[in-house]
């Protein structure tokens, strides 16, 4: 039987400052910055969760929702969402919280895919993720929702059997969710 | 009537050399390295193509197919794929060709969207891209499917009006073709 | 009156993991780079705090227990242990989680005061800090003892006078409690 | 019989200027990448004295005495201040030239504590350090009084021991002298 | 008999963003860091021409003719422009593409050398370099007289017997031709 | 008049260790990062001697002369060889000190020329160099006769008038000395 590990114990946070070179000309932080530092994040709750060397699979959909400017300090939250046999979907969540005030903003949302694998690079099982909290079922269940459509994107499902995909057509949620 | 672009004329060429601090503890390029690389580069094209400053709106999908390796000359090539009212949609492929062979390598695609914007942060009109290739043709096609779900996903699009999308549960081809 | 501010309401977390950049000869993580970021991460928690622009004053004390291992990765910890006119004091706790265990072990403390400064550089006067729990009232009273302490080695007070610095001649506590 | 090693064969220089990336948001230099260059050059300094790999072990003390601007030039200054078994302090002095006029200025001084350690990790024997100037001399001797100060603190050294410590009680100098 | 290369097939084109860090205080790409890329994206060139690893070996010249600025876009194009026993000289030109306009501006040409090396850093035979075009030619032309001009100065070569290189008294154009 | 700055006045050192980043497949330093290296220390001193902004002008040339290994200590001296009206020549000497032994090695050396500028990045007068020592002298010559060369490469000056670089054909010594 798979071991279980919690959602919550998979939680990884980190804060960053905003510096010069992180940022394009209008002094917004670069798209590319802050998706390598979702990788890293999201990679230390991969690892957080099945105690293995882990390496990313596919970035499923980063939508980045306002501007992150030069000085501000950013928050990225990472949880793993679900695990399948070897792989395991993460989500974070990106925050800023200006210096000269209080309001904690989301910046952006992503869900990245990472593998779980050995020495020799062969993928190996990873635990079962157990959620708790209705926003972690909430995202358990659209993970499951996300692996059918990109099986199907990829030809590897027939459409007419990713029930739970197709709930996602009437749904009225974002992705992330 | 809008200014018509040739997606050839789009195209952004980058190659590095994986350095010690990209890799991971197998010796495998990190995930957020490469994507960080991919938005600089996509970045490129789309401000080639609407000689504007724009700014990464969201990435639609990375699949990373196989490890690239410490000292992998790792060359990127960014095509803009089709553009909207001021955004558009760059695919980036990546390939690697080792030092000791001859073989290039097909090693990850992804799908990046950016919005032009002025010296204000607001969004502008940007050309229209005009496919020339069969490659060209196929990628301005499923741009717009992904452009249809990712409105759908958002809630912003009823699914019965996305008669391009329904294509695209019969097609048998990747996403990022 | 003083603005006050919860002693839990500073703490900052962050996540990293050790790249080959970061490391020595002997694969251990170089001391200058953790001083760096801890410096960051206890910004974060001096700026959270006092919502201003703050410069680095001092650095009081860090001491490195246990070497840090390349690929590891490192949670540092900062909170505010107490506030001065214009000054604040950061405790800094640092931990690894090993990928392929779950002991966390805590590697290394420092100390560091910051000063709140003002558009043009001038220091302006920042809340008061409230200590909740124990760790918390500890480190708050020997943030008072390392503050005179640092006055009279500068040769700004009369030992005389620093009582409570006395009582830590005959404590047996480190000094980062 | 220990090797001996003057103080003055300990010496390392080095000059950098200060690039955007460095700077906060006054286009000051941060102190996080201070600390860093700091813990570099007196790295250098205490492998130069016993032809070692050195660890960092901890940090003394660091005061910053005026902001570092933007493209100012710092020129750090590290010398070995006394060893002690297998250990060794550096005391590290830092100064800017600005770019259009002939001021040096003093902007900072660091304590740092290094440990020489085999290709194991465990910790080897150091030579002898030989204080010729005055200024060697003093440090020389601030470096026995800080070592008793931090045993102390430690709870490693009974205060009644410390007879070199209670001298800089009454002493007016600062700490770095 | 020695394996042919075309010069065409040596070709590397590397495209990057100036961003802050890159500049120093006129707003300005530093020529140290324009150094290290026309390096890299030479080294390249010359790994892809023999499929072995390369060492720079000395650098010819490199001349600056435009100020490059914050936020350009930088193109280089390195080829080998010929080989000689174990080693290769590569020409790199470096272009900008302004993003507000369509003009592509020549700022920089620089003439690296590079010699190929197995796992044990002795030098190992090259393959031959095959100019096609004009500018190919004449550069493979101009690498031998550099090559003449080198060893003379290294006292190397009589000069008597530099007849190429006697041409280069005569001729008006540039060194990088 | 123009001001006169004594040659040694110009001389700038410092020490860095190499970094794995820092290094190419075989564990040696990559030329690219030493170039920006020299230019950052060559540009601090012609900084020093002309106290304007300079920028680099040209690289004339730069001999690596044996590879420099993953963590050892490089040291760069730098020191202004010849100025002329709005330009200056630095010479830059690099040294390694391995850790584990005494020897100091003659690594590489370069020769950099910059121009000084004002805010407007137009070009302005510097002072006059006065070498002392003997090399100091030996380079002083040597950087007229570079300036004459790179003149008549660039068709600039006729070479029948290059008296001072006719002795170079008859020279034995190298380009640097």
């Amino acid at each position: 039987m798979k071991k279980k590990i919690l959602a919550k114990d998979t939680l990884v946070i980190t804060s960053k400052i905003v510096l010069p070179n992180d940022t394009n000309t209008l002094g917004n932080l670069f798209g590319g910055q802050l998706l390598a530092w979702m990788d890293n994040c999201a990679a230390i709750a991969a690892g957080r969760f099945c105690r293995r060397v882990v390496v990313t699979a596919s970035v499923g959909n980063v939508s980045f929702n306002h501007p992150i400017k030069l000085a501000d300090v950013v928050t990225l939250e990472a949880k793993v969402s679900r695990s399948f046999s070897s792989s395991m979907e993460v989500v974070i969540d990106v925050f800023t919280d200006g210096i000269g005030n209080n309001e904690r903003k989301k910046c952006a949302t992503g869900i990245y895919n990472f593998v779980a694998v050995d020495q020799h690079g062969s993928t190996i099982e990873v635990p079962e993720l157990v959620p708790e909290t209705d926003l972690e079922k909430e995202r358990h269940k659209a993970a499951l929702r996300r692996k059918q459509l990109s099986l199907i994107l990829a030809g590897k499902l027939n459409p007419e059997k990713a029930t739970e995909l197709k709930a996602l057509f009437f749904s009225e949620g974002n992705q992330a969710k």
